[in-house]
C-alpha cells in the first residue's frame, strides 16, 4: 500500500478490484470500520503529532486539535452512515391510475460511484490530508480511496497511511479500500485512468484548476471536487480594538495558512486602526509550512507593500534559516475602496500566511455592490456588526449579496474555524470550489453517490435500502398509489 | 422574450437580473406558477400538438401523452418544492461542549445557483424542450431559465415559450425569468457568458460533448448537465414471441428515436427469432423527426446491414419524399457475441432511430463480464427472466454489472416508457450524462441547487426554511447540543 513499487496501473486495478466488495458492505460494518481507524490514530497521536510539528512547522497544540478534528470526523462519518439518511431512499410504489399511464415499481437510493482519488493538502496534515475529511466522506460513501500524498509531509503520510489500511484490514474491509501514491506525475496519470472515478482535492488555485482540466478532458470525464482559493473577506460596522484583535488573530493563526482566513476586513473610514499594530507585534514568528510556501509569502508580501497608496500597519518580519524554511510575523496593510480597485490585480489575489489587507469604505450602502464586483466566490463572508444593526434590517441586501457569492456567511466571530458537523458548508462558488459541493461536514458525502433506480425488481435482488423488509432500518421516503400530490390545494 | 433583436447580453443581464428576486420568492409562489404554466399549455394544447405534428413528424396520440407527462412534471415540481425536502434544511444548534470545541450554530439549506441555460432536445418537443424536466426543475428551484430553441420546432418552440413566459408573469414572478433564443451562436455565446450558472442539454454525444467542454473551460467553470448517447442493453434468459414483439414494439415506437431504445437485446443462441420479421413487418413506415436525423439514420442502417457476419431479419424500408424528410420502417439484425465484439465499432454506436441488434449469446454467465466490457454507461439496462430465475439468484452477478453502468435497471418490461416520480433516474455513467445527475423526476432538482450556511445569524437575517419559526414548514434536520451522535453504540 505505501510500497513505491507498486505501478499506477496496479493502484488502479487494486482499487477497482475493491469497489463491488466495498460497497456491498453495510453501513454498520463500514462504520465500524471508520470507528476502528479513528481509534488507532488516536491511538498513535503522540508519534503522528511530533512528526507532523518537524515536518510542517505547525505548533503542538493546532496539530493536537487537528488531530482530534481528524477522528471526530471519521467518527461522525460512520453515525451519518448507520443513519441511512444520505441514501435518499425511495420507493415509488406501482400505480395503475397514475395520471399520466400506469406507474411501474421504481425504486431509487444512492450508490457508491467508485474509486475516488484524493489529493491531499499541504496545510492540514491530519485533517485535509491522508486520513482527512475527504478520505472519510470517500470510505463512509464506500469507495474505494486512493491519496495522492503531499510532498510537505512524506513521512506522516506514509505512517498515517499504514495506520488507516491496517485498521481498514483488520476491520474486515476489502483488500485495496485505501493505498497512497506519491509524486505528481502518478497523481495525474491516476487522475487520467479510466477506473478512477472522482477527484477531490485542497489546495492551490492554480494546481486546483490544472486537474479539474485533466478530469474533464478524458475520453470519459469525472468530477473533480476542488477546494481552491479564497480571499474570506469579512464587512464590518466598526472597528474597535476588541475587533482588530480578533482579526488579527484570525489572520495569524496558523501563519495565516488557512482557506479561511480573511483576506480583506472592510471598515469604516473614520476607524483607529492602531491597535493592529500592537497586536501584530506580538504575535511571535512561525514557520511556514515549505519553502515554497515560504517563497511565495514573500514575494506576495513585497507585491502588497510596494503597492502605490497602501499603508503599513504592522511590516512584520521575514526571515529565512539555513535550511531555507521561511519564518514570519503579520504584516497588515490599510487601503481605501479606491485605491482596492484601482489596484485589483495586485491586491486581490490570496496571499496564502499572515497577511491581510484592511479596506477603509466611506459609503455603508455601497458594500453590497462593491462585494458582488470585487468577490465572485468565496468560501466563507463575514458580518461584523452590532445586535442593533443586525436586528433593524438595513444589513439585508449585504447578506444577500454575501450569500451569493460564498458557501458560508458568518455573523460575528471569524471565518477560521470551520465546524465540523451536518450543516457545515465548507465550498462555494468557483474558485473557492470548482463545484459548489462541501468537503467539511457530513453534506459532503453526496459527492462521492450516484442515484440508481431499480424497476420492477424482485425483493431479491434489491439492495437491502429499498427492500420492503428495510433490514438496515433506514428512512424510506414512499410514494403510495392513488396519488399523494397536494398541488391542486394550494394552487391560486 | 422572443424577440430576436435581444443580444446575447440583453438576455444574460436580464436573467442574472432576475435571479435574486426570484431565489426569494416562497415555494407557494413558485408551485402556484408552475401550475398556471401547466394550465395555460393544457389549455392551448390542442393548438401546440397540430404544430409539433407538422414540425416533428410525431403522431397525435403520442404527443398528448406527451404533453399531458409535461404538464405533469410541472404539477409535481411544485408538489416538489411545497414540501420542501428538496432544501435539506439542516440546523445544528449551538453546544459548548462539542468534542472539537465550542460548536456555533450552523444552518444550511440549497439555494438556487443562478440563471441556467437549458438547450432543447429535437426528440421530445415538448418534455425535454422549452417546457420540459431541465426547464421545470430550474424553474422549480429558483433559478431564472434561458431556453436555446432546437431548430428542429421552431414554431412550437416560439409558442411555448410565449405561453410560459405569459403565465409566469401573471402569476406574479420577476420579468426576465423565462426567455427563449435560437441559433447555435447564440447559445454558446450564453454558455461562455459568466452570468449563466449552469448548463442542462439533451441530444447527443458530439454535441453535447462539445458544450459540457465549453462549460468546463470557461475562466469560471460551471456544472453541464447533459444527456447525451445510450444503447440501452437488454438481458434476456429467453426468447418467445410475446417477448420479441414487446421487443420490437419498444424499438420502433416514435421511430426508434429515444433515448431509452433498446440498441441491443441479449438472447440464448438456440432462440427462435422468426417472429422479428414479422412483428417489425407490421410496423407502419414513421417519419423522422428531421431531414439531418433522416441522413443519419440512413448512413447507420447501412454500415449495420453492411458489416460482416450479421444476419438480417428485418431489413426494413427509408425513403425520403421531396422535402428530404426520411420514412423508416424497423431493421432488425442478429450477431453472435464474437461478431459483436469483432466488429464492436461498426455495431456498438448508438442508431437514433427503428433500429436494434440482437446478439446471440451461449453462455449466461459470462454476460455480467461481457456488459461490464462493452457497455460503461447508459441511461438503463434490463433483464428479461422467469421469476424462478429471479428468485434463485442466480441473475445477481448480472445485476451488479448493470447497477454499476447503468442509472435505472429494469426487470422484466422495457426501457422506453421513463416515469416521471420522486425515484425515477434518468442519468447515468457517462457517456449516458455528463455527470450522473438525473434529468427526468423530482430528484433532478438538486441540479440547480446548490448548499449555503449561516453562522450564528440573527432570526431577522436567515432564509425562511432555516428560522425556527419554520414558516413554510419544511421538514429542518436538527442537531441538538450534547451530542446525538450514536457511533459509540455500534462499534465493534
Amino acid at each position: 500500500m505505501t510500497d513505491n513499487d507498486n505501478t499506477v496501473d496496479d493502484v488502479a486495478a487494486r482499487a477497482a478490484a475493491a469497489g463491488r466488495a466495498f460497497a456491498r458492505t453495510s453501513p454498520r460494518e463500514r462504520g465500524a470500520a471508520l470507528v476502528a481507524v479513528a481509534d488507532a490514530l488516536d491511538a498513535a497521536g503522540a508519534e503522528l503529532i511530533a512528526v507532523a510539528m518537524r515536518e510542517t512547522g505547525l505548533g503542538e497544540a493546532r496539530l493536537a486539535g487537528e488531530l482530534r478534528r481528524t477522528t471526530w470526523q471519521l467518527r461522525l462519518f460512520a453515525d451519518t452512515i448507520v443513519d441511512g439518511s444520505y441514501l435518499d431512499a425511495r420507493i415509488d410504489l406501482p400505480d395503475p391510475d397514475y395520471v399520466i399511464g400506469p406507474r411501474p415499481d421504481v425504486r431509487r437510493m444512492l450508490e457508491p460511484v467508485g474509486p475516488v482519488l484524493n489529493f491531499a493538502a499541504s496545510n492540514f496534515p491530519f485533517a485535509f490530508s491522508v486520513a482527512g475529511g475527504d478520505s472519510a466522506a470517500a470510505l463512509a460513501a464506500g469507495c474505494p480511496v486512493v491519496v495522492k500524498a503531499h510532498s510537505g509531509h512524506p513521512e506522516l503520510s506514509r505512517r498515517t497511511a499504514g495506520i488507516v489500511a491496517g485498521a481498514l484490514r483488520d476491520a474486515g474491509m476489502p483488500d485495496g479500500v485505501f493505498q497512497l501514491v506519491s509524486g505528481q506525475e502518478n497523481g495525474t496519470a491516476l487522475l487520467r485512468d479510466e477506473r478512477i472515478r472522482a477527484g477531490a482535492f485542497t489546495g492551490s488555485t492554480h494546481v486546483g484548476r490544472m486537474l479539474a482540466d485533466i478530469a474533464a478532458s478524458r475520453p470519459t470525464p469525472i468530477p473533480f471536487y476542488g477546494e481552491l482559493g479564497s480571499v474570506n473577506p469579512v464587512y464590518a460596522t466598526y472597528a474597535d480594538a476588541a475587533l482588530l484583535d480578533g482579526f488579527v488573530a484570525s489572520v495569524s493563526g496558523s501563519a495565516g495558512q488557512l482557506c479561511t482566513k480573511p483576506g480583506f476586513l472592510f471598515v469604516p473610514e473614520e476607524s483607529d486602526l492602531s491597535p493592529v499594530a500592537d497586536a501584530a507585534g506580538a504575535v511571535p514568528e512561525h514557520r511556514l509550512l515549505n519553502p515554497g510556501i515560504g517563497r511565495a509569502f514573500v514575494q506576495r508580501r513585497e507585491d502588497v507593500l510596494e503597492a502605490d497608496d497602501v499603508t503599513v500597519l504592522s511590516r512584520g518580519e521575514v526571515r529565512v534559516d539555513d535550511a531555507g524554511q521561511t519564518y514570519a510575523t503579520p504584516t497588515v496593510v490599510a487601503v481605501d475602496v479606491d485605491t482596492l480597485i484601482a489596484h485589483r490585480e495586485a491586491l486581490l489575489e490570496e496571499s496564502f500566511g499572515p497577511l491581510s489587507v484592511i479596506v477603509r469604505y466611506a459609503d455603508r450602502a455601497a458594500l453590497p455592490e462593491l462585494h458582488a464586483s470585487l468577490f465572485p466566490g468565496n468560501l466563507t463572508s463575514t458580518v461584523q456588526a452590532r445586535p442593533e444593526e443586525l436586528a433593524d434590517g438595513s444589513l439585508s441586501a449585504l447578506v444577500d449579496a454575501l450569500a451569493e457569492t460564498s458557501g458560508r456567511v458568518l455573523f460575528g466571530g471569524w471565518p477560521t474555524g470551520v465546524a465540523v458537523t451536518p450543516a457545515m458548508q465548507h465550498g462555494g462558488p468557483y474558485p473557492a470550489t470548482t463545484t459548489d459541493a462541501t468537503s467539511v461536514g457530513t453534506a459532503g458525502i453526496t459527492r462521492f453517490l450516484r442515484g440508481v433506480a431499480y424497476q420492477n425488481a424482485p425483493q431479491e435482488l434489491l439492495p437491502a435500502p429499498l427492500r420492503d423488509d428495510n433490514p438496515w432500518e433506514v428512512p424510506q421516503r414512499r410514494s403510495e398509489p392513488g396519488g399523494s400530490t397536494s398541488w391542486g390545494s394550494f394552487a391560486r
